[in-house]
């Protein structure tokens, strides 16, 4: 035993609890021995006991759990699964709540939510550290688990009798003593394979897995991709603490899928049915990105203000600024679009910007070469030859440009940990504008010498 | 038997396939009794009995594969999996080809595609009268299908037996003598169920279907709705053809929101990883609608051209045409992909659309009423009161434009055929760019009287 354990004595840790000090609980909990620990614990009650337990960080927690009497454990759990701790967790000031809401080893968060309800599960994931949106908030924890040393026979005998209590059984993970994730045995399989032989022969090893604090969508993603029915869900040991099932990660794709839209279309995502939201709901959604945007394009007005006097002087030159700032803003929509979506689905990571840049700006020269050909014939035909050449060498500038702004911001929003889907064609339309209204001006103020 | 037996005779058939004169053939096919024509069918060999079974419609197509000869049946099958035959179709004209594509019925259909390759099937699929895109070209045709009568042991042990030629045993489904989908027996149910039972206990009845021709992106979000793992496809008659498993449906609707993000960023869907294609393919890829757009922004250009005198009095006004116009089209961009995603996934109908444009039409006052106070007080800084009236007024009137055009749009090209997803971005404000320009002239025009 460790010599801290005479400076302070045993009552110590119930009396932190107490008077609410979790940073020297904490640290109490860390120095004690695990036995001393779990000691204290059985000692205390209810909501207290919880407090202490969820203060102590992951493993050392399971040990601690493991050393409990089996009336605390259930205290423990019961503490966990109710409203009243959670009410305490919502009152903390953030600090103290970060404290208490680290991950929870996965045999313990498994028992926690044993037999909640989908919505009594949601309330109680922020409990057991799961963030919002993260995997761990979508899966069941209630699945038929395997041991390696079974027969196929066994294991169908282990699915029938604790089957009836699984969410789903597709798909049956095998782990080991300590809850590992050894691999996944495919009910299908199972059914088909000779009750003799031993169910290693089944097990597919090393499937993919997701943690359970990771995106939710990261993880539906990797089953779309991996074509699993169930994809394991582990803790930061790698222990199992439930599946995603098929139909939860459809749900979550679909919600990922409905909010890029509608962050690419410009808006905030909104919550609810299109038909049912009010006009209220919808506009407050809108007007964040418009009055941004509205103060970015006021950056026009100065451009055009700046350069008033070259509008004075030819007045044709207006008439081509909705033609090419236009065009130069659906280049770009296009080409961030295209990387937008190329990152949501994998095909682009943050380290090919280079290659990206490079892709586009050939892309946008080409464009650019084109309709700047077509928009000198405009010009000609509306207003006379040198008009027709500012515009057409504008053109093809403002056309490189947009591909490189429309390629180049979706990959910056990824390294900035921004979501890309929030590079919207009225965000880049709106930098092109001001951007494609700077080339015009400069392009006529060097060739008209204005 | 009626009595144009005598005068057509009996060996009419092939000599109208022989000098491919199909009208006649069809007709001879149809009138003749199904024995009489089997019979022709036993007589004939090799791609000609194939194409005569093609020429046969539906019901009587099944009625007259199960008149003939085993040997005839297998040469039929044979014939439309092989590649002799495929060529043959192609090199029709249209006319002839129809003909000769109309949907097999279920039973025949499997039979061709067992033991086909995905590829093969793939291939094969056009002949069976699957169209591009169709369920009937991602479904699996090997399944184990169970009989009402069974027990669930007797399904077990047919799962057993069967099973291992299907590509899935998730989903078992359910038919009677002719084929027709009864319902669906959920593998997982069937391993806890109690073995004496009848399988009857465990049919889910009338579940969702798609048939083979309906487009695969149906059938996948569908699939998606009602959380099945495998959906089942059927023929016109409700006959089971195969099953759309959830992996294939995820490919499916994968493939589906790329292409719908590449239409909403206003370019064609281009085939291949976005690091893979090359840039000529890309530009191609972008270059049609860009073009087509010019060509509509070139209305802003005659727009201007024709307000020309006006900009030569008022140069300030034209320092406001970004701001004006880019917000509108922000409003139209936010409005029309709400509406594309709320179609997509099946939020809104075309049958919604005057409920649509009155929530748009409420938002966008809301918005640009909000907007056009802000754009006020920017037209007195950078102009005067005269032009800040103008450009707020004019703002209004674009943003309830945007947001109706934005709303309308999807679901006009919904209602005329056309995938709303290519009512994009870029196409709004192209639409809004013009109107809010004669908008913005027509409002100078009348409030400083130019």
């Amino acid at each position: 035993m460790p010599p801290v354990t005479t400076e302070i004595p045993n009552v110590a840790l119930r009396a932190l609890i107490e008077r609410s000090d979790y940073v020297a609980a904490q640290e109490w909990l860390e120095e004690r021995p695990v036995w001393e620990v779990a000691d204290s614990l059985d000692r205390m009650d209810g909501v207290d006991a919880g407090i202490a337990f969820r203060l102590l960080a992951g493993d050392r927690a399971l040990d601690v759990f493991e050393e409990l009497d089996a009336a605390t454990q259930e205290a423990v759990l019961d503490v966990m699964r109710g409203n009243e701790f959670r009410d305490f967790v919502d009152a903390l000031d953030p600090d103290d709540r970060a404290r208490m809401v680290g991950e929870l080893p996965a045999t313990v968060a498994q028992r926690v939510l044993a037999g909640l309800s989908p919505e009594e599960r949601a309330m109680t994931a922020t409990l057991l550290g799961y963030p919002e949106e993260s995997a761990g908030r979508y899966m069941t924890p209630e699945v038929v688990r395997l041991k390696r040393t079974m027969t196929v026979g066994e294991a169908l005998a282990h699915v029938r009798l604790f089957g009836p209590d699984a969410d789903t059984i597709y798909t049956l993970p095998v782990v080991d003593k300590q809850r590992h994730l050894v691999g996944l045995v495919d009910l299908g399989e199972l059914v088909l394979a000779n009750p003799d032989s031993p169910v290693t022969d089944l097990i597919v090893t090393e499937p993919p897995r997701v943690h359970a604090t990771e995106p939710a969508e990261v993880a539906a993603r990797l089953m779309a991709d991996s074509n699993l029915v169930d994809l394991p869900v582990v803790d930061a040991a790698d222990r199992l603490v439930g599946l995603l099932t098929f139909d939860d990660a459809d749900e979550v794709i679909e919600e990922a899928d409905s909010e890029d839209a509608a962050h690419q279309g410009g808006s905030s995502p909104w919550s609810g049915h299109y038909m049912a939201v009010s006009v209220l709901h919808m506009a407050r959604a809108r007007v964040i990105w418009l009055v941004l945007l509205l103060a970015v394009s006021l950056l026009t007005v100065t451009v055009g203000y700046h350069f008033e006097e070259a509008l004075e002087k030819v007045a044709a030159l207006a008439i081509f600024i909705p033609l090419l700032i236009g065009t130069g803003g659906k280049v770009g929509t296009q080409a961030s679009s295209a990387c937008v979506r190329a990152l949501a689905i994998g095909e682009v990571r943050p380290s090919d910007a280079v290659k990206v840049l490079w892709r586009e700006a050939r892309t946008g020269l080409l464009l650019g070469a084109g309709l700047g050909l077509l928009a000198i014939g405009a010009g000609i035909i509306f207003a006379d030859a040198s008009v027709a050449i500012v515009v057409g060498i504008s053109l093809l500038i403002i056309c490189l440009l947009g591909a490189l702004v429309g390629g180049l911001s979706p990959l910056a929003a990824k390294k900035l940990g921004i979501d890309p889907a929030l590079v919207s064609a009225p965000v880049v339309t709106t930098i092109v504008d001001v951007l494609g209204l700077i080339i015009y001006f400069l392009v006529a103020s060097l060739v008209l010498g204005l």
